[in-house]
């Protein structure tokens, strides 16, 4: 079949090889068959079966398809049970009455999902945010002293450098993917059968919950310490949330970064192709089209909060009622991935255009002025520095004046300005060196950032 | 490639031939060249271009497959800019300036998406719900006088019918599909260039607006009255609402369903296979699977309400922040396809047990007099007959008596009782027959239903 | 007590009295006292009391305040009982027992509030999105000539004109005040008992939908086709997602607004009182604070979508799992009303700065010939106009040419040139001209709104 | 004004004093007026202003109340410049300069929402929610041994007990107290100024970090690694979302409770007072009401996750686009509260009906059977015993037969069945000794969340 016969864009438009490769289907029944292979070994241990059974047991799971495992389906209209169907046909008589023994279908699904989320995260999800994580570094340490005036509102306020901007996001991205590596940590899996009471292993193990933490200890997952027939939702919601935090993060700096490719402020830009085509019909447009993706795919993989906290409510020992819904939980996974691959890319060929961000800085170097004189101001006791400020200032712009040759015409104001300190009077001449610690700060930031992930 | 290296269960597990024939990738491609086909006809009205240019396109189009266009955007970077360039490889040379002629890309995306939701409303969303809605209320008819015990809050309350209960669906589900055909007959398509003010078409027709209409009504679509680079948001986020509402009714049947399934309810329940396992260690259980699963995938789907809002706002003439969510679209359609079929299959076997039934009304018998008693005695004048009643109900838990036993026995009630007519006595002796009009409502309902939609 | 003891920003922030009236918790039993005053009017016709009986009703209703009625809640427990109760309070005790005669809770409740929402939106909502209107229109208006870059993907495109522009939110908003208007006229109520089957009302009158309908006409509702113990939820989810979609318009506009009025941009701006502070210790700044609100109210009302259509979910003849959050619902009337009148307030001082807009349309002038020219080619026979102007444009880019110099100075095309008309020509040399419709589109929007609202 | 004139049910219907006096506005500004006091008294630290200074202005602002600063605010249209003048005024000539001296609203702002919602935390949420968790660990200890049904799909499944059921939530709902006291200790705040490059403070202290750092300190909070004009949004998204889990858990547990006071069911029930009216028209019923309420209010909060996450995108150094909704955050630790002091109050009371438990376990003993059956055989190396036992269960539902009798029968069977030991034969006889190991897990999670919390 075609991938272009497919519905989701996850499948014809957004997939990747690698990432599949854990989010597949065809990867979610291979780490099931894994949980049943690892089941097998720990009732060897237990002396259910031989150690012979178990490793032909375990050979088996290797074997399965998810191809065979749908097929088997069609007559047990059963998932899990199919699977064990399928690695039973695959080994000797005296073997088959130990696959999938002792278990309900939730002791694999929900382990092996939680097994495979954990890898998601190590193999793909944490690697490729880590490598955007590098980048942006590489970014903001190149740019950490490049002027560039910071806006609130949307509108001039005062003056930072590009680096410290992408500092900020460092430093985000940077939580975001701790918050990941924790949660993904305490991801639990189950083995206490179909109620949570561990009813069936009680028949032929003495110790079951020692005998789950066998199970999972293999698997490298946490034990739950109470369970139903399903593991208690928040160990991966709090892991999805850090998944949605992170794309929120993302999703941002996509904004602030197309925003800052408007026409009219032009500081950075995607770099683009010789051959691309920009609009259809304005072959002079460079779109954002990149960071536009992202946003886009924030859009629509966010609201998904909502199926995840509607996820954590179930009847009883469980209902079924997120089942169809899980299935679609490695998509957040896949978007998270592709938008951090996206970035990544864009931002390794990030256009930033200094000049422009020094015009831009210029148009409003004047009006930059007034912050630091109403603080220095106030420093020296004058009474409403503020109040006298933001008059001084409309005065400026009805009168065309600059603020400080007004402001220095003051005689009330004389005694206060000649008490200011050297760099003091300097930066109401030279509102550029209002910056702050910005440069300081940002290396900072970088540095507790590449020693956190070695990079 | 094997579906089950795809991620999205649409794909891999929910996918139909059918539904995929207009969701698909290959689908959307496909309506973008029919609408470049229908563009070259237009202008060959016009006299732009000659008929005979036109029928090449009209012809080159058809042909287009996506995975051409995708290897084309590999070099463009930009999809309709690679359709365009992939219908004009097909075409003579003098034929080649007329492709894609005058078009903005979303001249083209917009309309094509809104040809084919009305295609997948017209020939595969509404067909399957109307299938439902049939199934329905050939149940509704067939148990429009089975006794059932109404609920709420969980609770035994008045006594209704079954089928009664299921006129309510047919009802809301109808309406939802009267929802879905008017909004997809809304569904407005545009041909007014980069910014919308028809600055392209001006150059070279003499009333744009009228060109865009004739494009319009070739493809069965309302003109906009007015649109930016895209058609205003709010036909097609009408459209999605209703669907939407749809699945709200379906997932609330559903839940219906799934706890009239309860093993102590067990008043209905879902047809089980010869060979089909219950649960992969309880040999013994009947689930609710299709219930379950249906109220899954709208756990999964509404939610998207939330990305159709948020891509309801763009900036200025349109940013492209919309793209990629806007390509996930159709994944609701599937999902109330998917659902919509699956309830339609189980409903059509549907155990309805009427002994549970009438064994669950007789539970309660008793406390149902309560209402009509006293209705008939504050109607009567007693005083405050809710008050009354309400002690009397107390006092019957209480002793173990009878409510009605007790209340005849007082004799300040009795000049009240005699007061009754026949069948209002009856009704307090009987209260099965207090169901008012569940029956006669049953049938009108459907009745008007089935007129509606012809079935 | 003080407002600002209070919790919700509603109450002691955006609150105004006009909508409290409609929206409040008084408002609310008023219009269930109301619904309690008609139904025993009802009962008068029907001859179950006198119409003195009836009148004695009507008049105690009007007299009920939330304050008794919270009271007597303490001791019942129920509200809708300790209502009737307050009403039975206020009556001679022959009328007491026609007080709530034969309702459910539910006929009381779902009909108040659809009155209530139903006068929310003839009385606030409507009005104040119609007056936004008016301004709309009269800022269209007002500017249908003043030229503009249209922007898509935050690039410049090609031009507009800023009238056109509003036009488009014009168009989009009044079609939401439309769709308000038809879908508040579609409200339902009902009398139709416990379980919607009449069970009650049965007993004493001789058609009980007749009699419900009689209520509903008196209350200016809809009649339910089918009614549990509730309304079918659909025709209030109907409105609240017209009300959201509206909502959505406001916010786009906003953003749209505060993006122009970004410092690069500056092209419209907020009206800026004397003594306004601009920022704690910014003087200089002028912030787009107003428009600002409207998207923050926007996120915070917008996700109630998910609680709507959650909402519309209710185990079979009702749980009462809705009744808190429908307690709710009020907030989003009083939202959009209040982003409303902030914008109408905002809009009616809109500061449009014509030079800015010219500035920023000559800083892309040349880039904008692009477009017609590449259609003019293309529309005169040239084979790949729009790869060749791609190139051109990439050329007069790196070489500091205006595009049009070198195109004429290019043999190959001067043929396709002179075949041009006058009209065409004069674009390429003044791409201001190159504005299409925009001004004629403008003024039919605006004059078909002013028709639909008479304004 | 009477709270009866407002809008939101959190004012007029759930609002409690307690409460309030941390999440009100009063509250609000009341934290904002401490940050105040807290910088004034970290400049005389400094050296910046005298002691005397810094006191006079710590006093002023515990007296600042909100009216006053809404009065304020009208002339200002500026709220944090508001409270700064209130305090202002409150204050002698020379201690005015030094009045939110070098502070920008959101130093003020977000810093005083991290201490509110950190103090909410620890005043009311955790403390609620720690009176919740141990009135269910009373509960489930009180209950270990209670036979109870498990339930899957709404099915009978094995048996568990109803103490082992609660501990299930005692497990999820510590698991959330923990989630909240972590996130509320990581709360941060700023002293960075208006772009966060510490701006402002560079030109008065020499360690503007240093300085932050010690206000941070003084009022109990985390100083941020990078800040712009506001906190990161990731460490406050991180508690709301730990309040949404806890919101879950406490919904999770209501929709349990009222299932299982369903009339078929009646295993719980909430105790009802004397008075209390179940139902306006059927007083005999026995709503769940305060269950059902719960859930409600999760659906109203629950959402709100949505706005969270898009609260935690802002442009650049800022916008404002997330300030009025950021208004409405308390309103989720208040719908908590609300619910978790409903639970309390309803769980003190619970109605466990242990006679009905045992009837409903009765009801399917004889299937529960299976389980144990095929896990027995198959131990004992009968090859296909799952499949076998199914076969059976289905003979023995058709026959009538119970399942043991006709397994016992089986002469195949025999040989296994005698291999087993006394015990595991005693389950197959009585399936209610078929609990696992529920009553020592209860005893253990009991154990551990009672050390936890010292409760």
């Amino acid at each position: 079949m075609d991938k272009f016969e497919f519905i989701s864009p996850l499948d014809y438009r957004y997939w990747d090889k690698e990432t599949a490769k854990l989010l597949s289907e065809e990867a979610r029944i291979g780490f099931q068959a894994k949980v049943e292979a690892v089941l097998a070994m720990a009732l060897a241990k237990q002396g259910i079966c031989s150690r012979q059974i178990a490793e032909e047991i375990a050979k088996a799971s290797e074997k399965v398809r998810a191809e065979e495992v749908y097929e088997e389906e069609k007559i047990t209209k059963h998932d899990v049970r199919a699977l064990a169907n399928c690695i039973r046909k695959k080994v000797s008589d005296r073997a088959k009455p130990f696959v999938h023994f002792g278990a309900t279908s939730y002791d694999i699904v929900d382990t092996a999902n939680a097994v495979r989320y954990k890898e998601a995260c190590e193999k793909t999800v944490i690697p490729e945010l880590v490598r955007l994580e590098k980048t942006l570094i590489e970014i903001a340490l190149r740019e950490k002293s490049t002027l560039q005036i910071g806006r609130t509102h949307g509108q001039h306020a005062e003056p930072i450098t590009f680096g410290f901007a992408i500092a900020g996001y460092v430093n985000r991205l940077g939580n975001r993917i701790k918050a990941i590596e924790k949660t993904k940590d305490l991801l639990e899996g189950k083995f206490s059968g179909a109620v949570g009471a561990f009813n069936g292993s009680s028949l032929f193990v003495q110790d079951p919950p020692g005998f789950e933490k066998s199970i999972m200890e293999q698997l490298g997952l946490k034990q739950c310490k109470h369970s139903t027939q399903v593991v208690a939702p928040e160990t991966l919601l709090d892991l999805l949330n850090a998944l949605v935090g992170a794309f929120n993060v993302l999703a941002n700096f996509a904004d602030d970064m197309r925003n800052l490719q408007r026409s009219e402020i032009a500081e950075v830009a995607e770099a683009f192709g010789a051959k691309q085509v920009g609009s259809s019909t304005m072959p002079h447009k460079r779109n954002p089209i990149n960071f536009e993706n992202v946003k886009s795919l924030w859009k629509e993989f966010m609201p998904r909060a909502i199926t995840f906290n509607m996820d954590a409510i179930s009847e009883h020992q469980r209902d079924l009622t997120n089942s169809a819904s899980q299935r679609f939980v490695p998509e957040l996974f896949a978007g998270v991935v592709a938008s951090a691959k996206r970035l990544n890319k864009v931002c390794s060929n990030l256009v930033v255009d200094k000049e422009s961000m020094k015009r831009n800085f210029d148009s409003c170097k004047e009006g930059i002025v007034a912050e630091p004189l109403y603080l220095l101001l106030a420093a020296k006791g004058y009474p409403d520095a503020h109040e006298y400020v933001r008059k001084k200032t409309l005065e400026a712009e009805k009168s065309g004046n600059k603020l400080m040759d007004l402001v220095l015409a003051d005689e009330e104001i004389t005694p206060f300005i000649e008490k200011l300190g050297k760099q003091q009077k300097e930066i109401l001449q030279n509102p550029e060196k209002y910056t702050g610690i910005a440069e300081k700060k940002t290396l900072e930031v970088c540095k507790y950032w590449k020693a956190q992930f070695r990079i």
